[in-house]
């Protein structure tokens, strides 16, 4: 099969498209044939050999995909030959044919294109997963998400409006502001000229967010527990601005209020607070809204998977709004628009 | 009445027995005739003039108090007068008589003397709250509980070893870590001369803690976050050690952590995350393994009230092992031993 390999670490060029050895689905899993993956921040910090895949993960790019299935591993039911899914991957989306552990698949939702569904496990699992599993956010909560024009903030607002919480996002153009407000989102805030925890806690009278989804890290931290709400959750899932930060713990507990930080690739593949566990909330949980027609994915553009490093180059110059996604065949490109 | 008073701000000396109006119950409140008062942390610093009283609570200090119901205000229900209750207090405790919202009075646990029952509304609700509610503390678990000998840490310690956990130490004094071993903890760290990181690491195979329960704030939150298990929860309910660190969010999120801080007397009366919740989860879920023999106040001595001042001393000094009670009568000493 071909694969993007990485035979150096570096820039987009980095990436380089290229016959390998097709893998072989172990015990429990399961062997897709790839229509198509999509691009994630961490690809590129594996990319510039920052993020190693995990032990036992494929050493290709791709955290996520979508296509239809080759061959049971042994032990796996539930899942049949020539089904079309989309999977959550430790690593090697970036290829025609993945081994994925069969917990980690997702049928298609009814009314999703099959290459269009590459760009939902990682957003559906990471947004869930945080704000749902982890901050537990209720109806009538405030919601801010940093990023709001990503592919995880294009999510987040719509499963945060879903689940009845009031959205506020962060975001870097008028373009990607009204992105944002066209996907629910209330309050917008131009972080390059407007103070979010001015704005937030404006637009609340002055009680501050409930909970916080954050991409900036210890460039953020500070602001992030100012703006936060009594009992609030701030939840790091990037530190896009950096890792270490002051943290006034005096302030945290006058507000009751919590810093969490994780991520998704790191986690087991079964048992508590496994990839296993967070794809079968949201296949019960998200899946349900998508096929409502209430949360839907969004897609910047679709690139033939060999132009990998252009995907890259477009992710890095953040001009994108929502999902990149990169299709196997050119004809399976009916994610776009 | 009596109460002790705070004429002016600073050391034990400012405590000052007096004589005063007694306190009317207001809609909603029972008025207790005071048996038995406790020393608390948050008492000194008020005492210091560090931690005004929030609006609405009585200017005297005094978190917790048991006794007998003198009166009940408009609108109470399910308690009568005359009948013995212990209560969690926003203030007022250290007096003959102190008026309580109805929702965070709790009967005297059968087998717990009047007096000694004033030991216990801070420390189960704070540590209930905390390492359950909070922290989801689930049996199985490793719990690191720093200060283990004080009123809390020894609730904690019993609470923990209640629930299924594995409980970790620290303490200052051979003395106290013995203490600390007789109430079931594991794994004792004297944090005068051994490293907890190391010793907590090495008791559990390299894993670290699953919840660490902390009092020293800034001083450990580096230490506290490098001694937590993938997973792990740290709650900070005291800053003895400071306020304002570092936190490497890196660190955090590779270990799918968290960080909360919490206090309980700036909770409101009701409502969610009010005092009354957390009353009524302790007297349902605390109350029987009091009951049962398998938690207990944990008192190191009972002094008159009009010594509060000594008893501050005491505190301050660090040599007691559990909780310091304050008698209002000197007969009703029954909780020494």
């Amino acid at each position: 099969m071909h694969a993007i390999t990485l035979p150096t670490f570096g820039g987009p060029e980095a990436l380089v498209w290229d016959e390998v050895p097709d893998p072989r689905p172990g015990p429990g899993e399961v062997l897709v044939d790839v229509a198509a993956s999509a691009v994630n921040r961490a690809d590129v910090l594996q990319r510039k050999g920052h993020y190693p895949p995990p032990p036992g993960a494929s050493a290709y790019p791709g955290l996520e995909c979508s296509g239809r299935i080759a061959e049971l591993g042994e032990g796996v039911s539930g899942w049949s030959v020539g089904a079309e899914v989309c999977a959550l991957l430790s690593g090697g989306g970036y290829a025609e044919r993945v081994a994925v552990p069969s917990g980690q698949l997702l049928p298609i939702p009814i009314g999703i294109e099959l290459v269009a569904a590459a760009a939902l496990p990682e957003v559906t699992c990471t947004v869930w997963s945080n704000i749902v599993a982890l901050a537990g956010l209720r109806v009538g909560e405030t919601l801010l998400v940093h990023g709001g024009s990503s592919g995880i903030g294009t999510m987040a607002i719509q499963l945060g409006v879903a689940l009845g919480a009031r959205v506020c996002v962060t975001a870097g153009s008028a373009a990607k502001l009204a992105a944002c407000r066209d996907l629910g989102a209330d309050v917008t805030v131009d972080y390059r000229n407007e103070d979010f925890v001015e704005r937030v806690k404006a637009a609340t009278d002055g009680r501050g967010a409930d909970v916080v989804l954050d991409n900036m890290g210890a460039a953020y931290l500070a602001r992030n527990v100012d703006v936060l709400a009594t009992g609030g959750r701030l939840v790091v899932i990037g530190m896009q601005g950096g890792s270490s930060a002051e943290l006034d713990l005096g302030v945290l507990l006058r507000k009751r209020a919590s810093v969490s930080a994780t991520g998704l690739r790191g986690r087991p593949a079964t048992g508590p607070g496994s990839k296993a566990e967070i794809v079968a909330a949201v296949r019960a949980q998200v899946w349900p809204l998508i096929e409502a027609g209430r949360v839907r994915p969004v897609i910047d553009q679709v690139l033939p998977m060999a132009e990998a490093a252009r995907a890259h180059e477009l992710l890095e110059g953040s001009g994108h709004i929502g999902k990149i996604v990169l299709a196997v065949r050119a004809g399976d490109r009916r994610g776009e628009g």
